[in-house]
């Protein structure tokens, strides 16, 4: 929503006219929207807010609302690391047997002796004892007590949030969650020689946030399938490749109704099977989905399609770098020139 | 120290006879001693207590003491990142303009925000922060307000202690500095597309390390040179590859009077021209260096040469894992045995 739809903290005067045109005389959507964002649940209410009286919670995707559909974790002891009251939101996702980091911690005090002779301190989490109490979970195998072994079958791990860096106040990009990851990966990689497999990427541009997205658009249609989904976005390495790749997902799959495995293998990480068969969830999904790249963010049209002319890739690791991918559809000036066109496209006329 | 002369917290009972056998009536040692540790301040008085009645300051050799040679940074701008007493720390190796990240951040707090929407904390410090902090400095050749671009050259950076993980209370080893610099180097890495590069890395193996070592025996000398040195560990990766690479760098420089550039392409790091000249210093250095392996450590006889057999190598990214290396010159049970056998082979009687 940040670029698109706020600036700073406040919503852009683009989106306040995109609004009218989106809501009918009694504060309706005119059709489903939803609004997807790689936050996690520090912001939700900050980002909420702005937004709040004219949203309900169903129409706020956040990076980790995808595992509400991965049931088949729900009932399994799960290690939650990141910010925020995660124990909470694991519990509101469905998950039912949820350890933190610090729980973790408590209960075995000297595996966090990261610095040479120090006792464990209180909070605040550092990076660090994160990343030493989850490798001696994934090393042993989930007995974080017992010796580092390599187990033929590594735990599964699920990420929310893959943006290796953000902007802030700051000049230049803070480190963000991906940025985490990439140690992880390295310590792993370096520690055991393989590489670090994950279950399932979550939050744009992964498959499984649009395949979400698109199943919270289709309940506020009242369970009936739309012919083609619109994602707007102004970043072209997450809402315009996710957006394209959900899009070149959609066309394959009604193409032959085979499983995500293929795309798997093309690094979307998302080889978790959903709880609704792909089969049942196809013949409901949706036919296509437009990328619509607004210029109000971090995309600036004047140094062209950066996330292509830079020369070194900040994706994550499982992403494959397709050009195809971050191609939109459309390039428009500000989210109410994305609306406009989708009007137009859908023969739909504003109410104003 | 520990593994050869302390197990625990305690002098080993072999030590003690070692001992006697080192000093004579007097309690003064029969020749030049000097104990080399990869520890940081940190447990340096800790350490040093459990022999602090048998060495003064000399004699013990710290992962950061070498800095002391490195006069031509000592006048130069340093940020200071680890832990301890850093600051006073490089005051007292000789740096004269000294920067620690806690200072940094305070003059930068916009810098520091690696979490999502979270305003800096106080201390401690994190290594989050410290990746962060240093990579803006690398990226704006030291002028952390300013915006990441690419220099021409890399800022110099010193790594003392390269220690991948180190044995704790923990029945797995905990992560040490090593890992700190494994994370430092991906980041990088990731973010430019560049390899790190180091001005020197310190501690053993770095040969730097044990240059030092043999200049701290000279001084006991009263500056006369020492025929051969023996290095006594327990540590295959450490001590005997450091001694080995230091008794390789002996053979050569003698055979030939060449710098050091040949070694650095082999990733000793050492690439820092030291106070004193090559050549001046080599008419003065020891003719070899013999490494001595103990049992009473991290080798255990019985899995053999772990540090070979083991698939997955964890020395430094800038170590070669040469084999030659990693084969002491002699193994002994412990420490007594080793003292045993070096005066033995310099026709020395111990005093009792």
């Amino acid at each position: 929503s940040d670029g698109v739809l706020l600036r700073g903290g406040s919503l852009i005067p683009a989106a306040r006219r995109a609004f009218r045109k989106l809501l009918d005389r009694n504060n309706n959507f005119l059709f489903p929207v939803v609004f997807v964002t790689n936050a996690g649940s520090c912001q939700r209410h900050h980002k909420a807010q702005q937004l709040s009286h004219l949203l309900d919670v169903q129409q706020v995707v956040l990076s980790h609302s995808p595992l509400r559909m991965l049931k088949s974790f729900h009932d399994k002891c799960v290690l939650v690391s990141g910010q925020g009251p995660l124990t909470d939101i694991a519990n509101s996702l469905g998950f039912q047997k949820v350890v933190n980091v610090e729980q973790l911690r408590e209960h075995h005090p000297l595996l966090d002796m990261v610095e040479h002779g120090t006792r464990p301190k209180p909070p605040p989490i550092r990076w660090e004892t994160n990343l030493q109490l989850l490798i001696d979970v994934l090393l042993t195998n989930g007995s974080p007590a017992g010796m580092h072994a390599l187990a033929a079958s590594q735990l599964p791990v699920l990420a929310c949030n893959i943006d290796l860096t953000w902007m802030a106040e700051a000049p230049s990009p803070r480190f963000g969650h991906g940025m985490f990851l990439l140690c992880l990966e390295s310590v792993y990689r370096k520690l055991t020689g393989r590489e670090l497999q994950y279950e399932a990427l979550l939050g744009k541009p992964s498959l499984l946030t649009y395949r979400y997205a698109e199943r919270q658009l289709r309940l506020q249609n009242h369970g009936r399938k739309l012919s083609t989904v619109y994602a707007i976005g102004d970043n072209l390495m997450t809402d315009i490749y996710g957006a394209n790749l959900y899009d070149r997902y959609l066309s394959q799959q009604h193409a032959a109704m085979t499983t995500t495995t293929k795309l798997v293998a093309q690094g979307t990480g998302s080889q978790v099977t959903m709880t609704v068969p792909e089969e049942e969830e196809l013949v409901s999904a949706a036919a296509q989905c437009r990328s619509i790249l607004v210029c109000t963010g971090v995309y600036n049209p004047s140094d062209g399609n950066t996330a292509v002319s830079e020369s070194v890739f900040h994706g994550h690791r499982d992403l494959v770098l397709d050009l195809e991918l971050v191609e939109p559809h459309h390039v428009v000036e500000d989210v109410e020139e994305a609306v406009d066109l989708l009007l137009q496209r859908e023969n739909l006329t504003s109410d104003l």
